[in-house]
């Protein structure tokens, strides 16, 4: 599919920025902004990603989630690997316009390299801690191996 | 009150840090970490911001949001000045452990320092858009007066 950006605004004032209706995202020193993706049904925090403004005019354009993956460098199609594609049901942005919001449906039910629905499957016990902490597993049931999903694929995680 | 530093595990493999329950945060060349915020009941997105070590040890030892102010460069203990504390229900860490969910309830209501509950009250039209985007308000009904709890307090969004 060709490439056709989105126009994006100058930042030029704090009261356009935080109270006005243009479009003005800002991208950091890296060209990227902030992404947060939430179920669009349960309000479950899946994952949290970048864009560049690439990724960012293909997603308002489709209506399908494309991020940067910071470790492979690239433009990432969410689920052209795993098939597990986000539909964006809502996309909204934040006062200061450095933080998207993606409210999304899963095909396939999971958005977690892991294998699991959400990345966010371990809780911290809150209060002062007796020596180390230990983390509670929230979610136990992987949806898909990620064997079988990625094969022999590098592994995302940078230690 | 005194600090006193939750520990961190070193980061030595991908399988501890994945499928662990070890707490060994991520922070990044700043020395930060990225934290979404959501309503602890109606799943909404409040926020999202940053902690350092020592705001993600005082959050986690008293039960109340911290974040590191970028802005303002020092420790920021959410509602100090406004009075909308966020008490944490739920902390949560993702799998490659360099991002934390917040599950909060806020007193007050509202966690934008623009004034509305939330933080994302604007959302982009999905689709090719016809010439320059025009962002759609979600929320137009402000929770409080940002002169009236900051008065004259350096605005935080930077252009």
């Amino acid at each position: 599919m060709s490439y056709r950006p989105v126009t994006f605004q100058a930042r030029h004032s704090v009261e356009q920025v935080e109270e006005g209706s243009e479009l003005a995202p800002k991208f950091d020193d890296r060209g990227l902004i902030t992404v947060v993706t939430t179920d669009a049904d349960s309000g479950e925090l899946l994952m949290q990603g970048y864009m560049n403004a690439e990724a960012l005019s293909r997603t308002i354009r489709s209506g399908e989630a494309h991020y940067y993956s910071r470790s492979r460098q690239a433009l990432w199609h969410k689920g052209a690997t795993s098939g597990l594609t986000q539909t964006v049901r809502q996309l909204l942005i934040d006062d200061d316009q450095d933080c998207v919001w993606l409210r999304v449906t899963v095909s396939g039910g999971a958005s977690c390299h892991v294998g699991y629905r959400s990345c966010f499957y371990r809780e911290v016990p809150l209060g002062p801690p007796a020596g180390a902490v230990t983390l509670r597993f929230t979610d136990t049931e992987k949806v898909f191996d990620p064997q079988d999903v990625y094969g022999d694929a590098p592994n995302p995680t940078i230690l």
